[in-house]
């Protein structure tokens, strides 16, 4: 195979991430988004937001990393965020998945791609951070959107939404100071429920 | 309203883009992407095919031009490609919602997301060229993927796929020279009609 129809065979197989649907509705309401669309999303916020990353970024690093972060899914399955039981494998699953799926490139481009989806894993760069930030503040504007509705079917509590998305003030302050509001609105609302304290 | 709530709100109105649905099936053949979806795939093309444009490309210029190429359809609606009614008025309704769309977001980043689309539509520069290439081939790829599903529903001709893609050489010969391997192939197997000579 030429190195062209290696990579020409890759895009086709990654298709697949328009078929892993994610919890979270679109703004209308009517249908979970797919992976594929939360990664446009996910890049397009990139572009939109950089000036609000904590540290400056690579802008372009980012948005790779928001293009290939959700790949390894393919094979994996995606995870929810507040999925305590399936939280336990899903690193063996997705490296599993990272394995085969970088390997159908040519070498440099597999390497290219497994360097990136592990950088945003690890969290230790700026671009990961700030790329952390975004890929959780995603599916929480499309929550806030929707009243709530992915929050509600799934019970979310407070103590879930706090803990979960502590670590977007690493990537950005501003960002985090916003989901804050969103947060308290919800709670308010009842959409996100109030731990007793 | 603050800068901010600007992008924020403007990141929750393009959020619509996962409900224009265009013509081309996912490889699966189970139904139609959406335009989010064709936005991550171009967008990722672009990062794993910059190597084959004839010039040298700012990739980073190429993304946005992916992430951004579409959204007038929010608006707009998608046209196919091989819909010669929709061509006369779709400048005039794509126009119309550029207007609309990018006056929402804070003027710095409006005037960009105008320009970066406007420097798209009219394939002036290297990066537009290219973009147009990959924006092309990849319906192409997935046309060929799913035994030419959509080519057959609409009757698509041997003329029409070759005049409506001949542009893409002008970003990208070596692209350009592997369409031709999959128009021969889907020709000789009945999937775009030959045209008779």
């Amino acid at each position: 195979m030429t190195r062209l129809e290696q990579q020409m065979d890759f895009i086709v197989e990654i298709d697949q991430l328009k078929e892993i649907t994610r919890q979270t509705y679109i703004s209308s309401g009517e249908r979970k988004e797919t992976d594929a669309e939360h990664a446009w999303h996910f890049a397009i916020m990139a572009v939109l937001l950089a000036e609000y990353a904590n540290e400056p970024v690579d802008l372009l690093k980012v948005i790779k990393m928001a293009l290939i972060h959700d790949l390894v899914e393919i094979d994996a399955g995606d995870t929810y965020l507040y999925d305590e039981e399936g939280a336990k494998t899903k690193a063996e699953r997705e490296n599993k998945a990272a394995e085969r799926l970088f390997h159908l490139l040519p070498d440099d481009q597999g390497k290219e791609f497994d360097s990136i989806w592990r950088e945003f894993e690890e969290r230790k760069t700026p671009e990961a951070r700030f790329a952390a930030s975004l890929d959780r503040l995603q599916p929480i504007l499309l929550n806030d959107a929707t009243d709530g509705k992915a929050w509600e079917e799934h019970g979310i509590t407070e103590e879930q939404v706090r803990k979960q998305n502590q670590h977007v003030k690493e990537g950005s302050v501003r960002i985090w100071e916003y989901l804050q509001k969103i947060f308290d609105k919800n709670i308010e609302k009842g959409k996100i429920q109030r731990s007793s304290s």
